[in-house]
């Protein structure tokens, strides 16, 4: 079974005539714009991942559901590709566009259809932005849990598709955690409900399938999401060590004192030393590692949590703990950790953000040996990340410019996706796999277990035309990458220059 | 596509020479420990659900995975369908045998493998009871949330095959938010893994696919669940209400003002009275309705819900509000409720218990149509169920020997759950679907949907040898339930004379 299409797609995919396409669009759906020239479609060239380029045939920007509809029957029936996207802010290249293909921007579905406080839902429009769903419902003390760092930006519809995570997933979960329910249509252009709005639902569990499926198996067309009650108070720990394995040891020993954190972030020297550099957040720039941890609940309880946080960061040998003493030293703290993707960024002229999950047990032992595939390969590596749930963000520090570069820093990059899975982890906490990481799921799944990817792929979309060459690679993809790492002795990672 | 075996499997399916199976079996696993005398098979030939009974044509109860999967791979080469079950308890019939086909009872897979309290996980062997995982945590401070009422008896195993709850899923989730891995081997005996020890797996998520999935898509070898941090105090809030109405918007109530209980769980005055003749709980008998609500965390945050809760109880018409005054007396109150079950059945020689899901907010409205079908119906209705959830489980009290009180009680269940449909709810909260509730899947479900069902199950086991005739109705089943309802007027429930 070889059912999906490979991201060498474009050049496989009959030749569909533009301007036939675009004339049938236009006259079943004369009042949907569509963009089609080259100056219209430059700016959905990519998503937040912008090593992956490609300009789209042609982007469709519906307002109405009928509309989606009559577009994805229109075609299915041409046989040509659809990739679907919300704001266009994931990292791993999940709603990267086709050549031959129809870019679906769902960002005009963004009307919030109701806050119901008694049962603590919202229904949203999938183009509704993560953040507008907690402001919505702050007025009934209710919040949206997860939280992306592009929370301002990002929309429900693509948190879904990505299974999205945030700083505060260690104690409320992922996307998948906080549904009830989705609207989606097929392929075909069929509405279906996954999900509902109780408990449990009988039959398969195709709402979880659904989520994190990136666009493969249908559009989403309405999102339902569980809200939470907003904790009465918030308080922050900073912890500094002397070494980044003992912060490591920390974070272990915080879970394990049966404290569940609403945050537990950790960055490294050089995050540390960007951020302060950038926000001025007041980190102890000679430390190694810093801690951030984030207690939230009642009064009593935060307090309490608190002082036992601190003694378990001082046995584990913290040469530092600091309550942040006010809520605007809270969100100083915050706001260095927030910005340290950029604050890196100003280190360096490029840098690729990996994603990577681990045991937290081996959070002392990764880091390590990421210090040394750092020095082996020559490029610096800063670690930022949600310690808390093992979800690991090192960001490699590159130069394009400089030959050899972007390929060193590939290849650091697989490397560390690697040892991730080699330690009993998984290549992807929160960005998903996208276009990005195709390859590195030949290293996570054997083909038996990629054939049920593909079966579950086609008893949704059979014709393989919504987003093909992301999330799942094909059999034939992985034999080749098998025989790449075998035969070639070099570490075959994605070649940027494709897309 | 009806690739789906009906339950009318035994009398579709090729004859299996009973004999030639037992014998190929002895001669490859001569160490297997089979059960083929019919007085040994009759202990099997129900689970919880005892009005579905079929004697299974072999019962095989292996110790070794290698067992399962060479018995598997036999099965799958002779077209013999399998059964797989765990200790039985399910309400269901998910577990009911197949008279041609083999039962395969994986309860001596009761070895707990490990319990890492610094990761808080517990990997274990499927039959492994649901408390034994508890206990085994306990010296960690540690637990195992989800706690069906079985949970003294019943299996891991079983709790992921029926995504099971429990009084403590409202605050805690159901058995699909408290795994992490399940290890299983395939229809044809291939072993897969399904989930990581880690935050998010990549791909699509077949872990949630499979949890619920009733022994459809696989057997389970192994299961590694979250555990989590016991917590400090639990106080419980017993509240007495002049109708059951007023209970009902108590809850929804409780729910708005932000609190999240341990449990809240509702009994009207049938039940009440039954529970007190009991067990002597201290209920109040005159009451309609009462409201049971745990309210577990830290003593202080514990202190202040406790009278937040109390407050909205009274606000909401609560002619009393008591809270158990020390551990015994909180023991004394769950003790009532947790044996509700026999202790309506001590009322009645025969009752009916449904599973099935509404909106909060449609509580009272529901309650008050129980009420009235009742009385139409002429059949005492007790209820007792996890208020909080919107997780209804009506007890129908007849006497199978007075002639057409079997058909009476089947006809107002299925009314019940057709009512649980009509206002946005599901035919079942924590039970399943198994054999019982296999028509009233035709109501939650149209065609295209079911389609989806069997094509992910196809998917999985193409051959449609595990565990036929659950779940997931056919089409063909689903047309004759239609039919049978638009011409015949009347409602075509489960036959029980088949099984």
């Amino acid at each position: 079974m070889n059912i999906l299409y490979d991201e060498r797609i474009d050049g496989v995919l009959p030749a569909v005539d533009k301007q036939q396409l675009l004339q049938a669009l236009q006259r079943q759906l004369p009042d949907l714009d569509i963009l089609h020239r080259p100056e219209e479609l430059r700016p959905y060239e990519c998503d937040g991942l912008s090593a992956y380029r490609t300009t789209p045939m042609l982007v469709a920007l519906p307002r109405h559901v009928e509309e989606v509809q009559t577009l994805l029957r229109l075609c299915h029936a041409r046989r040509v590709p659809v990739v679907a996207r919300g704001a266009g802010t994931g990292l791993s290249g999940g709603a990267l566009p086709l050549e031959k293909g129809v870019l679906l921007v769902m960002a005009r579905f963004n009307q919030i259809l109701d806050i119901d406080h008694s049962a603590r839902l919202a229904r949203v429009q999938p183009g509704v932005r993560n953040l507008a769903i907690s402001q919505a419902a702050a007025p009934h003390g209710l919040y949206y849990a997860p939280d992306p760092s592009s929370q301002i930006a990002c929309s429900i519809g693509g948190n879904v598709a990505e299974n999205a995570g945030g700083v505060h997933c260690l104690k409320y979960g992922l996307t998948v955690h906080n549904l009830l329910k989705v609207e989606i249509l097929t392929v075909e252009g069929e509405p279906m409900t996954l999900g509902s709005d109780t408990l449990d639902s009988p039959g398969f569990d195709l709402l979880a399938l659904f989520t994190g499926s990136e666009g493969m198996l249908g559009v989403i067309t309405e999102v339902t999401v569980k809200l939470l009650p907003r904790p009465q108070v918030a308080k922050v720990l900073l912890a500094a060590f002397d070494s980044v394995e003992k912060a490591g040891r920390a974070v272990a020993d915080i879970i394990a004192a049966g404290i569940i954190p609403g945050g537990l972030e950790m960055m490294d020297n050089l995050a540390i030393r960007a951020a302060e550099d950038f926000i001025h957040a007041g980190y102890p720039v000679d430390a190694q590692a810093i801690l951030l941890c984030e207690l939230d609940g009642v009064e009593a309880d935060v307090h309490a949590d608190c002082e036992r946080v601190s003694e378990v960061l001082t046995l584990a040998g913290a040469t530092e703990v600091r309550q942040a003493k006010d809520e605007a030293e809270r969100v100083r703290f915050w706001a260095g950790r927030k910005n340290a993707f950029p604050a890196v960024g100003r280190l360096s002229p490029d840098y690729y953000c990996m994603d990577g999950t681990i045991p937290r047990r081996e959070l002392p032992g990764v880091l390590r040996s990421i210090k040394e595939l750092s020095e082996q390969y020559g490029l610096r590596v800063a670690n930022v990340f949600h310690a808390g749930d093992g979800n690991m963000h090192p960001l490699i520090l590159f130069d394009a410019n400089q030959s050899g570069e972007l390929e060193r820093a590939e290849a650091l990059g697989g490397k560390i996706l690697e040892l991730c899975v080699k330690v009993g982890g998984s290549i992807t906490g929160e960005h998903g796999v996208g276009r990005e990481k195709i390859n590195q799921m030949c290293a996570q799944f054997n083909s038996d277990e990629l054939t049920f990817f593909h079966a579950i792929k086609a008893a949704f979309d059979a014709s393989g035309l919504l987003n093909p060459g992301k999330n799942i690679p094909t059999l034939h993809r992985c034999a080749e990458f098998g025989a790449m790492h075998i035969h070639a002795g070099q570490l075959p990672f994605p070649n940027l220059e494709r897309f």
